[in-house]
């Protein structure tokens, strides 16, 4: 049919308001570092710039992980699930390695049973 | 003072309306197999069940993960972040072994740029 035409943005940001939640997974280590949430400008800004780069629900405003400290992680590779609703990315830990505001090099360092 | 006791729960439930998210990696390979939501029962039931059991946004009840299809998700060990509001299940695939609807092993099968 001339003239018709669906864009079909490759995520589906409806399920949790507008945000999607974005692994943080060590490309080298395969260590979970951290989890946190994009919107669909932070994605494109992540994609742009080649830096992991959250929304903040807190702040509500875009972080870019590490945009202080230094301790950025740089995009290695970027995955998406089945249903299109979350991201998984493999990053390269840059500054002094460490992710967590703790000083920790993963957020996920606390054991539960 | 006598009596007086507070009760807290070990993660913050209410930066998504009850939920947190739950990253499921392989205790082998280390591979992200999926991200799903916990409520508070959710979680419990993972606990005590020591099988992942996520809630169904979409079915708006609990979910045992392989529940019909045998491809369970046995829990090895469980990670809690430094804010409390996000888990990392480390998991062993039971059955099958695949984890996502799709036949595919893990629900990150496509890559994007």
């Amino acid at each position: 049919m001339a003239g018709f035409f669906v864009f079909r943005t490759f995520m589906d940001f409806s399920k949790l308001n507008g945000l999607v939640p974005a692994v943080i997974q060590d490309a080298e280590s395969h260590e979970v570092l951290m989890v946190g949430f994009m919107n669909e400008t932070a994605l494109a800004h992540t994609r742009e710039s080649g830096y992991v780069t959250f929304f903040s629900r807190t702040r509500n405003t875009l972080w870019t992980k590490g945009e202080t400290s230094g301790n950025r992680l740089a995009v290695i590779s970027m995955q998406v699930d089945c249903d299109e609703d979350t991201l998984l990315i493999q990053a390269r830990r840059e500054g002094a390695g460490n992710v967590c505001h703790t000083g920790a090099r993963t957020c996920f360092f606390r054991e539960i049973s």
